[in-house]
Order: C-alpha cells, then sequence, then structure tokens
C-alpha cells in the first residue's frame, strides 16, 4: 500500500506503509535481552543456495507488510520500560503552547495538535540523565544494547562463515571494532567519540548511533518554507526519506503551524529528529534578526526539548570577531543561522548570546539529553572561500564548546562545511579531530564544484563519499534542487540514495568488516542473471527495474541471460559462463585435451584446474 | 532550433543544433596562426562588470549561433589544408566495402554509405605519419599548436589579471604547467604522456589531447545493440553527448549496418571517434568467438582505420596464461572484448592473437594514425573482484605491449577499471603509471559499490573525479542504465554532466591554474542573486532554471533576492548582503559607533575595516 498524502490537507491522514519491493521487515532479540527488537530488513533471493540479505533498516514500522499507521496515536513507546525505570527523571506539566510557537496562525488555520502528545519528562539536577552521563559513570544503557546489536548487522556471518575475510579497508586511524558489543559502544559514548542522540520525551525512538567507529550515517532535512508546501507533506517526508534510507531527519520549517507539525513528525518518528531552534526563534521576533534575545531563544529550546527533539544545531561558534574574517569571501555567510547570528552581532556590537549562555543552553540540553550538533555557521559556500580563516576559527571554538558540554554532560557532535575542493576535503577531517577531541563529525556534502546546479546531489556526493572514508560520521544530503528550490518528493529520494551511496562507498573503504556482503551478493546475482535478484539488492528495487524494463519488459527476459545494453551475442558475462562449460569439459577429457596442447596451453592448464568449478 | 530526429528514419536527416542557452560560440585564432581556428563556448554574463567566462568547448559547429549542418555533406575539413602538405602520406583507393561491413543485411535494410565518403590517405613507411613520430623528431604539428591553445582556457587571464593567484592542488606528481605551449605538447607527446587521437582520416576533426598534465577529458559511449535503437539516433547521439560535453565518443555498435553509420558518424563528429573493432569482426563470423581469425581482424582495422576511426580499443593484454586466474571472481571476465578473447584463447589452447600479432597491429595503427586504447579485458566486474591479480598480470602486459607500440610509432592510452572501492583507486593509477610509463590512463568510473543498480553515473562518478585526481587522462562515463539497459537520450545528457562534474573537480584538486575561474564567476552570481548568470554558468542551463521555476515561475523571481528553498526571510546571502550594509554605515560614523563599542567590538571594527566593503 502506496499511498501519498491528499495534498492541500491540514491534518495528515495516511503516509506511504509497506515493504520495500521484495524485502521483508524483521526483528530480531540478542540472546539475554528478549525485550529489545532490533529492525532489520531481509531481502529474500530467488536462488536457494543464496542466504536472505539482511541490511540495515530506518524505515520504522511503516515497512512492516502489514503495517497499522494512525498518526494520531503514535508509533508504539518502544523506550518508555526504559525511560520509566530511571531514576534522574521527572514528569511535570511541561511549558504551555503559546501562540507564537505557531507562528500566531489564526484559529481556522491552525494545524490541531497531534492527540498523541504526553506530558514531558525532563531530567534532575545531581542525576545521570544523557547518555554521556551512563557512559561516564561505567553504565551500559537499553539504548546503547539496542544500537551494539543494530550495528553488528552481518558481522556474525563474517566472522563465522566459511568465506570469512579481514576487511582490508583504509581508516585513517579510525579503530571499527570486528564486532561491536554494547560495552565498546559505552565505551565510545564516554570517549565522546559518538552519541546516540536519544531526547527523553522521544519514546517512540529505535536509538541509532552517530560515531566514526560505526557505519556511516546519513541525515536527510525536511521542511516547509515560506513560499510552498502544506503540512501533511511534513509527516510525509520523514516517513519517505527514513524509507529509502535517512538515518536522522532534519525538521528545517519555518512560518505558521511549526510547533504542531513538530509534534505530528516527533510523534510518528522512529528516527532522531534534530531542529534548528534559532529558525522558530526568528520567527517569534517577525523575522527580524536584531530583535533576538537570550529569553526568547531559551524559552524555544525548553519548548522542542519538551517535544522531543532529539539535536539541535547551535551556531555558538560565530563569535563577533569572526564575522570581519567572512569580509573578503566570495560568498560571505551561507548558513542561515549563521548569517542571523552574525547580524545580531554586529547591530548589537555584542558577542553571540549563543556564545556568552553556551552554560545554560547547556544545562537545557542535559536535562532532556537533547544532543549537540554544533553548527558551523561560518561554513564556506564556495570553492573559493574553503578552508578560510573564517571556517576554522570557527571550528577551533566548537571544540572549546565540546568541552564544556561535555563537562555539562551532553552528547555533542559537529557540523561541517559546505564547499570543498577535493584535495582540501581531508584537512578539514583531520582538523576537526584535532580541534574537536574527536566529538563525531556531520558534514554537509561537501560539494566539490560550484558550477553544476541542478546536480549538486552529485558534486556533494563526492566530497561525502570521501569525507564519510575520512571519518565522517554522518553525512547531511544535497538534493537535486539545493541552490534552486524547495526539493519535491523525487529529490528527497535521488538526495538520500545519493547519500546511501556515499555512506556505503565510504564503509567499504574503511573496511567495515560486513559491508561487502552486500555488494558480493548483488554481483552474484548479476553473474548469474538473477534479474530480480539483482533489483531488489539494490538501495532502489523500482528505479532499477524500472529501467531494466524500459528495454526488456517481458517476464521471461527476468531469467534472460543478457540485457539491452549489450544484447545477447555480445554479453561478456553470458559468454563467461560460457566458458565455464567450455572448462568443465576441459577436465573431464583431461588426457585428450593435453594430448592437443602446445606447451603454452599445458601452463594455463595447470593453472587452471580450478577453472570456473565453484569451490 | 532543437530538433530531435524522426523515430524510425534510416537516413539520418537532421541533428540538435543552435547554442547553449545563454552561450555563443566564439573562434580564436592564436597570433601566428591566422589559419588555425580555436574554437570556445562564451557565457555572457548580465552584470556589466562581469567578463564573459570563456569554457571549453567540444560540441563542434553544431553550436553555432546559426548552424547549417547538412549530415550528408559532412562537416568542414579543418585538417585538410594541413594534411595535404604532409610528405608522409599517399592517397590511395582504399578497400572495396564488403557485404558483411554492414552485417550482410539486406538492399533494402542498407543504409545508405555517407556522400561526403573520400579517398583515404594512408601513411608512408619511413616518414614521419603520426603525432608521436613528429613529437620525437621535434616537429610541432598544427595539432600540437591547435591543442595548446584549447587547453590555455583561461590561465592567461588568471595570469595577468589582478587577482592572480598560484593553484594550490595536489597533483600527485603530475607536471601541469602555468601555460601551455606548443612545445610542451609535443615533449609530452614524446615522452608518451599524452596522445593526440586523430587518424589522418579524419579531417573533420577538431584536436584534442589526452594527458596528465591537461585537462581531465571525458569519453561517451553511443551504440545501438542487437535489441533496440535505430541508425538515425546513432548520429545524434554523438552531436547530443558532445553538445554536453563528451570530448570523445565511443561508438561501440553491433549489428547490421555498422559500416555505413560509422560512415556517418565520422564524416559529421568534430571529436575523436573510438571503437572496439573486436565486435565487428565478432559479426563478421556469426557471433561466435571461437571463430574469429587473425585475418578478418586484420582486415576490420584497415577497413575502420580507413573510414578515419582515431581510437581502437584493442584487448591484447589478455593473455591465455590470465584466463585462470579469472577463475575464482564473484564477476569472472566483465569487459566485452575480454571475454572474446578469453573464449577463443581457450577454444583454440592458443595465446590471443591480437598478442602474437601486435607488431602487425601497430603498422596498421601507424599508418593511419590510429591511436591505441589498450584495452583492459580483465577488469573487475565487481567491488571482489578489485584489484586482484587478473588485473594487474593484464595491466603488466599492457606496460610491455605500450613500448612496443612506441617503438613502432604508434600513440598509446591504457584503459582502467571497472568497479574498485575507494581505498583501491589510488594504486590502480600509481601502478598503471609505473608500469605503462606514464602514458595516459583511461578509466570507466570506477563503481565505488555494486549495490546501486539505476544509479551508477553516481556510484561511478565518486570514483571518476577521484581518479582524474590522482591523475587519470580521461573518464569513460557511466549512464543511470548501466547493467540494465540501454542509455536513452536523457541518460546520455545526465551521464555526460555527470562525468564533467567529475573531471571539473579533479581538474580543481589538480592545481589547474585556471579551472576555478568558473566555479568563482558561479558563485558571484549566486550571492549577486543574478539568477540567470547562474544557470547559465551552470553545466545544464536548461535543468537549473526549470528546478528554479518549478516554485518560483515568474520573471520578476529571476531578480529576487531569496528562492523557495529557504524564502525571503531565511536567506542567508540576502541577511549577509544586508551586513555590508550595516557595516558601511558603521564606517561611515566612526565615531558615534566608536563611543558605543565594548573593548570587544574595537577589536571587530579594526579587524573589520573592509567588512563588504568591495576591494
Amino acid at each position: 500500500m502506496n499511498v501519498q498524502p491528499k495534498p492541500g490537507t491540514l491534518v495528515p491522514e495516511t503516509v506511504t506503509t509497506g515493504p520495500l519491493t521484495g524485502s521483508q521487515k524483521v526483528y530480531y532479540s540478542p540472546q539475554g535481552h528478549p525485550e529489545l527488537r532490533i529492525p532489520f530488513r531481509e531481502i529474500k533471493l530467488t536462488d536457494p543456495n543464496e542466504p536472505s540479505v539482511r541490511v540495515y533498516d530506518a524505515s520504522g514500522p511503516y515497512t512492516e507488510t502489514d503495517a497499522r499507521i494512525d498518526l494520531a496515536k503514535g508509533l508504539p513507546l518502544i523506550r518508555e520500560a526504559w525511560l520509566s525505570k530511571r531514576e534522574g527523571l521527572e514528569t511535570y506539566s511541561g511549558r504551555a503552547v503559546k501562540p507564537e510557537d505557531n507562528g500566531d496562525v489564526s484559529a481556522d488555520k491552525l494545524v490541531s495538535p497531534c492527540p498523541a502528545n504526553r506530558q514531558p519528562r525532563r531530567g534532575l539536577d545531581g542525576k545521570l540523565v544523557t547518555q554521556y552521563e551512563f557512559a561516564r559513570a561505567g553504565i551500559i544503557t537499553e539504548e546503547m544494547i539496542y544500537v551494539a546489536h543494530r550495528e553488528n548487522l552481518g558481522r556474525e556471518q563474517m566472522l563465522e562463515g566459511a568465506e570469512a575475510r579481514v576487511a582490508d579497508g583504509e581508516s585513517f586511524g579510525a579503530s571499527v571494532p570486528a564486532f561491536v558489543t554494547p560495552e565498546f559502544v559505552r565505551d565510545e559514548i564516554a570517549r565522546g567519540r559518538a552519541i546516540i542522540p536519544c531526547n527523553i520525551n522521544h519514546p517512540e525512538l529505535e536509538p541509532m548511533i552517530i560515531g566514526r567507529n560505526f557505519l556511516v550515517k546519513v541525515n536527510a532535512n525536511i521542511g516547509n518554507s515560506a513560499v510552498t508546501s502544506s503540512v501533511a507533506e511534513e509527516v510525509e517526508k520523514m516517513v519517505w526519506s527514513t524509507r529509502w534510507g535517512a538515518d536522522t531527519v532534519m525538521d528545517l520549517s519555518t512560518g505558521r503551524n511549526i510547533h504542531n507539525i513538530r509534534d505530528w513528525i516527533l510523534r510518528n518518528s522512529p528516527v532522531p529528529i534534530g531542529t534548528v531552534p534559532m529558525y522558530q526563534a526568528l520567527e517569534k521576533v517577525g523575522g527580524d534578526p536584531i530583535k533576538l534575545t537570550w529569553e526568547i531563544f531559551r524559552d524555544t529550546l525548553i519548548e522542542q526539548a519538551e517535544q522531543g527533539v532529539d539535536y539541535f544545531t547551535i551556531h555558538a561558534g560565530v563569535r563577533l570577531a569572526y564575522v570581519p574574517l567572512t569580509a573578503k569571501r566570495v560568498t560571505g555567510i551561507v548558513s542561515r543561522g549563521g548569517s542571523i547570528m552574525a547580524r545580531w552581532c554586529l547591530a548589537h556590537h555584542k558577542e553571540s548570546f549563543l556564545y556568552t549562555h553556551f552554560d545554560e543552553i547547556c544545562d537545557i540540553m542535559r536535562k532532556y539529553d537533547v544532543s549537540f550538533s554544533l553548527g558551523d555557521g561560518l561554513r564556506p559556500g564556495s570553492i573559493a572561500d574553503a578552508n578560510d580563516r573564517a571556517q576554522f576559527a570557527e571550528l577551533e571554538t566548537l571544540g572549546e564548546l565540546t568541552k564544556i558540554a561535555w563537562e555539562k554532560g551532553c552528547q555533542v557532535m559537529i557540523e561541517g562545511p559546505g564547499h570543498v575542493p577535493i584535495h582540501k576535503i581531508k584537512i578539514n577531517m583531520e582538523k576537526q579531530l584535532k580541534e574537536c577531541h574527536e566529538a563525531p563529525f556531520y558534514t554537509l556534502g561537501p560539494l566539490t564544484t560550484d558550477i553544476a546546479p541542478g546536480y549538486d546531489h552529485i558534486t556533494s556526493g563526492i566530497g561525502a563519499a570521501m569525507i564519510g572514508w575520512f571519518g565522517c560520521a554522518m553525512l547531511c544530503y544535497v538534493t537535486p534542487k539545493e541552490h534552486l528550490g524547495l526539493p519535491d518528493r523525487d529529490d528527497v529520494k535521488v538526495g538520500v540514495i545519493t547519500y546511501r551511496i556515499a555512506a556505503h562507498a565510504g564503509d567499504l573503504a574503511k573496511g567495515h568488516p560486513a559491508a561487502q556482503l552486500r555488494d558480493d551478493a548483488l554481483s552474484r546475482a548479476r553473474f548469474d542473471f538473477r534479474w530480480e535478484d539483482q533489483f531488489n539488492l539494490g538501495l532502489d528495487p523500482d528505479t532499477a527495474r524500472c529501467y531494466h524494463d524500459e528495454t526488456l519488459p517481458k517476464d521471461a527476459h527476468k531469467v534472460a541471460h543478457f540485457c539491452s545494453m549489450c544484447g545477447p551475442k555480445f554479453c561478456s558475462m553470458k559468454i563467461t559462463q560460457d566458458l565455464r562449460v567450455e572448462a568443465q569439459a576441459l577436465l573431464d577429457n583431461e588426457k585428450a585435451v593435453l594430448d592437443g596442447m602446445a606447451e603454452k596451453s599445458k601452463e594455463f592448464l595447470e593453472g587452471g584446474a580450478a577453472l570456473y568449478v565453484k569451490s
């Protein structure tokens, strides 16, 4: 059942559900933890000798075979039992929703609140609240166990299987383990090298981990804008982007109804939701950066933390003194949050309130275990501006702030660029690791050239794959519409899939122990002309099938030993398969063959005894 | 006038003509060479303070404003005056066309020969014929002068302009010069580090150079197949792919009429045309590799050399002894030419006739100055098979053959993989440079993962950008239909543009002295909200404009200081521009400002004296 929401409806009624073609959702409970249900997607293959391929799956219950989704009720509260046991948390009557939270929208245009809303929780002073605090205290949480098993995908198979193989990647000093244990997860979080973004007010979340020693993750941005988009589309965009592989979703909505839309998204999101609270704060002051105040910003943080937002982008590194460093840039300041704060700083001739109030921000975020995504407000917006002093000055400040946030008990990741030519990417990763004490890096692309508007998923996919390899923990997607307009449904899908390619290419190159299992399964299917398996093992079975069917639509062609690209006579795989038969015939009648052979051929046959005989 | 050929017509009647949106074709005659007309594309900008941007242009006369194309007459013979003066060449009555050249097609289905056909030329023994021979003799040909000026694009501007800048790339030992002289070109060709593929029977060619110290080039494959495609489409595909930036085109047609179709393509092609003669040879023996003979292959080489094919892929490195090395591969042999020769070798228990007759192949190719593209018949077809012994054994043989071909006076480039994970790409380039004595490398992608059928332009664009950076001279494109079917018009365009991105990202990263000019011009247009300029400076103005217009279609929006992505309030560039105004106001009233400033702000103002004031 694939259903698009009716355009223009104010309350989301339905979203896309059902498994991807050829797949089914499976849940796995690790030994000793029957209460944990770790989700995977299993791709069944047509060859009985080929095992099903299990892949990481961030799509939530929406892709279950008989998914029953009621957006008004929200998703099951899988973390509720864990959270309710924690001593450091209290339930309280949260902040009352104010008219400005929804942009002072008139009653007739107000999106109704999500009925699944609950009273919020918050953490108590002096108690363990955040995953970082638990980790530092040596305590393994349910979230840590969950992500350990989630990350282990396929590794047992690699370690136990007959084809056990040592991965031969180059990881640039990362410490990707052969097997992920909950203790390894705890240790990585305690060191600040990984985060599990998981607001205590987001019990619907299926926990996931972001860190250099784990699978490379992908973020998709959604959100309306002042110009287009309807409410109903926003929840569907979250569902749609996770369907194709987004690991987290940032809701960058602005304008009216954003509080209530955010409720609907959070109550129905299996993935961490990130936001840039500054956007909503700016709405509350009528869009004029100069009118921003710490009080309005603080109130917005609490508002969103109570709703369950899992990470906040905070542009606290845009210091007053750095703004002049952007003066000679070709593209000035291209981060929205960065430009807003720069404007405020200049207008008031004051240091940024995000910087001066950073301690208080930490205290709020700790209470709800909202992770920091320290924003790169001065990221380069063009090749010309890459790796300049403004960018790196801010990065150094983000490093200082990381230490403060850790001292306050918070989880932290660091945002990165932007537009960077290929040869300047590695230094970004190296400098980030050094300045920010190995806190996870989360980059936008980077775009490796400015000259292809309309194709910036590709200009940036190149940079994303490389920085993923070098150690970036999460890649923020870019769609084909970047720089030009608001992405639609197709753009979101293309963006997510491009970034899944980049993330996977990075995992392969880092030497992730089991990443190649899927490549190998697909390549075997390709060599065996199992077309359906080839489609279904791909990131986008529907598009692959559709492309194939454009020229060879018949069912019989799904087992044909050729495709329209080369035709039957010129298919190298077909010819190679014929070779197998011939080689076997040779071996079956070895003497006759040897008699007829020249010296050169003997050498071949000796070397080729196992030629195309399955070992 | 953008016209698609009528589907199903057997003789091409018309093709796509006219300039790209916002561009015009210009020709440049270097000082002292009024007879040379070097083509460029000039993008005019709306800001009178911004100079036009001149870009490399391989699209030939088709993109002239009033292009008058008569396919039956062919393109102007721009090399004829140069060739007719050369003492080493003779005109002769060429080989008669045989029925099997066109696949024994029946008379009613025969594509008529191109009326522009001429008597062929060939080189004489002991005389200078090839660009390599001229270069070794210390002689600078017209082709060398032509490509030198063609490559110099923008460099004068960079060197003379106020913004002269030393490129800061990392070129891994390449020797990209600040300025390309004809003598530099000659020297690079003499060293075997570059080639100008230019058959003496292709006088319509606009010469171009392929080498590590020049701009990274892109090849597009065209061709029918046994299953689909019509004749008329083939010429249009060449025109279409060069329109979007293909520097060379490989005609991989098989089946009927291929001789005559090749005539039409060559007589109308401004770019070098490459082929795999083995494909036609196989047609002549009814598609059975075992029936191939040296004599049939030799005859095919002469047939195609007389037509004017500029480079031949010759899979002479697939030696009998290497075939067993592919036995345990996941995807065996995936090169069509490679699998055909492997089949022949096994069936006959003999060394490949391409290897044993390599001297004679050289003698033929030298006579017409057909460049070698030494084929990688054993390239890996999956991540699992990358960099294996079969692949590298063949590469070592290609190195031996390179030396032989050079001794025979031929120009040589080397083909490379294929499917290679990111961390194994660099060793491919390093090993190729070492084993093949710095002959130019020409790779297919490489694809950096197997798991995205339908998106292999992207999986491979990542690898292509990287290997272009590392030193690969030409990138063979991959379309979204790779592994699935025959690309259509849209696929070809997307493939070419993806590869132009990869090539340009590589040029930027290598530190090409002027590559960034276009990025900078586009980024300035972006920052200034000159939307039309931004579209037109991009690789695909039409798609960029179309994406923008989906949400903001009005003409007024083309100067709007925002786009639909962020809307008017949240546009960082808009906010940053406002900053400029504010900073100027500050400076205008310095005293009043200083009075109101805290110590911190003073520091800012001192540092920020030039803030957003155009220098």
